[in-house]
């Protein structure tokens, strides 16, 4: 028996996806502390991939055999055949899809029915048709195998867990209520800060993406749906609302911020240019909130009793804690529940960037130990 | 085989202790979807006891049965014995300690060696001599067998489980800094509100008493220790601080609050009666805050950089989440890492209350699930 010769005390890992997240993912597993729990057994970008059953070895490093593999990945189905070997008693096997592919996340009910795990910080199979999402449930159900996906919302923050917890445990959730996207609380904390007055909008934003906050495309961040998408993701785990979204984010109401007008910009750089036509307007909405003591925030609302589940902008007194204790693109959000009662729990903190992302697919994978 | 036939999949639990949080814990538990992985093999308070290895069924209800059972517990060690007949491979068994007691929480290390899962919101065994730590710590790894604590430590908050996670994939804490201690928080949010002024301290002290805020005698929350157990509870998940505290919360920097003229005051009715006369010290320092623009707040800091574990009375400006964001007698924790760098992961939210403490137990049990 070989030192490689995996022991059904390890977690195999099969890992799609090696961009900003999925490169730190690799990285922060093969540095945990030994003896380390997982082998990685298939990694692949969407040019190279690197297939090794009892566990992959590298000689120059990953980023590089990945490269100069020379070996172009497979299908979906392919991978799941593979991987489906290595299921047997007693012996886990994980499939960490780091993209954002949406035929990745159609392929996750095939992954799951052949019993492996699925974790991802990828979001669509989770806010898409409901039709997919109840498929995921179902093949997880049969096999046993389990599907986690903490890093979808507010990334390496314990969001998901913590709503689980409270809906397992028997609480009942009253209202979620937050700051859920990263751009849009860095553009609104700087836009509309507690003094009241502020840059330009469309300066804001060119800034914003100048830093690489936003997406190449502005308006791909501005339209909310990512805020729709966390909305689903979320609704989905609460009993009353697991239903109530058919389309996903698409059933969302969401208030874009893209001006009606810039609607087919087909360049970010073009959006950029175009956007300072409508400053007065997004100043007019600052200024009536100034004067009312308030701030705008773009924010995530799931109101649980009243059914609605909403992405918008709205106006909070600036005493209110969305204006007081957010900075940078924190995250912040608020869980009104009956135990709670009229004080809520709050998270905040960094909601994006790869590092704390790939924290929360990690640790993910750490539950499977 | 009955329809009580424990199968397999079951955990049996033995509960310790149903005071205010073990009785809504075991309300909890009972009250669980079906169906349930749980079953109650032990039931004991410090004068009754039932015990049925192969599950108890109640017949006028939990409470009312162990009123009645006319059976006094017997010995940890003999509990740890019948319940190690339950131990076998693929079979879990967990102690769920809801006591304060210091004898439950030496025998820990007793059940964990036997296999037995240790589950507990009773800070003693974690905040106390290493000793005691290091042998738990041996006992789980020797046998398996897990010890949880999550509501050790800001009850239902997600506190301990994101420490564990921050360390275990690999993020570095620089620091830990927060109000721990729900009692302290809300006499200094009275005392010292951000606006600068507010009621007499012995004013705060005696109405927090009178609403159950505080232990019957106030000095044990104001001499400071239960923050002091906290912090050392959270010190040793912190490898560069694992062994910084021999003899637990002894070892922590404290600062009481408690006036030396009235260490020794036997009742808390006598406390609470001599307590004006330490007003004007008081009120001093929150003038001194006053003037700098400050708030008093009574505050746990786990400084790893600098090595310092304290539990103190600090300034804190009027524009910090301290001061801001906090009211009634919430935690608030704040985690600084390197991955979140300048802007720390924050946790806020009712820290003590039986609902959300069972919670914290519950979330812990469901873990082995
Ligand atoms: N970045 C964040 O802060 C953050 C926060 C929360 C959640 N997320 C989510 O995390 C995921 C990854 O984000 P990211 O920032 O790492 O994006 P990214 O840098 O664009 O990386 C995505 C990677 O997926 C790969 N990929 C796409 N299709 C593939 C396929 N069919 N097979 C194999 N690999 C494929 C791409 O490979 P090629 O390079 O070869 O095209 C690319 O490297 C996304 O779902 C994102 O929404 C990110
Ligand atoms: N309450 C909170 O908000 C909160 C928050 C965080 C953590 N905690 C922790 O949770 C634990 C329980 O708190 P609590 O508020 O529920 O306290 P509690 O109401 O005083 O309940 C403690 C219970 O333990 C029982 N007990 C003591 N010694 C025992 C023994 N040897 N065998 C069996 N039962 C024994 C007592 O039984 P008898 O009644 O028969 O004496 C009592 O019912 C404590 O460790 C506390 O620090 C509490």
């Amino acid at each position: 028996m070989s030192s490689l010769a995996p022991s059904n005390q390890t977690i195999r890992v099969a890992v799609i996806g090696v961009g900003l997240v999925g490169a730190e993912f690799v990285d922060q597993l093969l540095a945990l502390a030994t003896p380390n729990p997982f082998r990685i057994v298939s990694l692949s970008s969407s040019k190279n991939a690197l297939l090794g059953l009892d566990g992959l070895s590298f000689t120059e490093g990953w980023r590089s055999d990945l490269w100069k593999s020379g070996k172009k990945p497979g299908s979906f189905a392919d991978l799941a055949k593979e991987l489906s070997k290595l299921v047997v008693p007693n012996q886990k096997v994980v499939l960490v899809d780091n993209t954002a592919n949406e035929a990745v996340a159609a392929s996750y009910p095939l992954f799951l029915k052949a019993g492996i795990n699925v974790i991802t910080p990828n979001k669509k199979a989770f806010s898409g048709d409901l039709r997919l999402y109840d498929e995921i449930l179902s093949a997880s159900a049969a096999s046993g195998a389990r599907f986690l996906n903490e890093s979808t919302v507010g990334a390496g923050l314990p969001i998901i867990s913590t709503l689980k917890d409270l809906v397992m445990t028997g609480d009942t959730v009253h209202k979620i209520e937050g700051v859920f996207s990263g751009t849009m609380s860095y553009i609104f904390n700087e836009f509309s800060p507690a003094q009241g007055t502020g840059p330009a909008f469309s300066s804001v934003v060119r800034i914003a993406r100048e830093k690489g906050y936003t997406e190449p495309h502005p308006a791909d961040d501005l339209n909310g749906a990512d805020v729709g998408r966390k909305l689903t993701i979320l609704s989905r785990y609460i009993p009353a609302l697991r239903t109530a979204l058919p389309s996903g984010y698409k059933s969302v109401s969401t208030r874009s911020l893209v001006p009606g007008e810039l609607e087919n910009t087909e360049s970010g750089d073009e959006f950029i240019e175009k956007l300072p036509a409508f400053d007065e307007q997004f100043d007019k909405m600052r200024k009536e909130a100034s004067a009312e003591d308030k701030v705008l925030r773009f924010v995530g609302v799931v109101d649980v009793k009243n059914g609605v589940i909403k992405a918008d902008l709205e106006k909070y007194p600036n005493t209110h804690p969305f204006a007081t204790s957010l900075g940078g693109s924190d995250n912040i959000i608020m869980f009104h529940t009956e135990r709670y009662g009229a004080r809520p729990l709050i998270v905040q903190g960094a909601g994006a960037g790869a590092a704390v992302t790939a924290m929360g697919v990690m640790s993910d994978l750490l539950k499977l130990v």
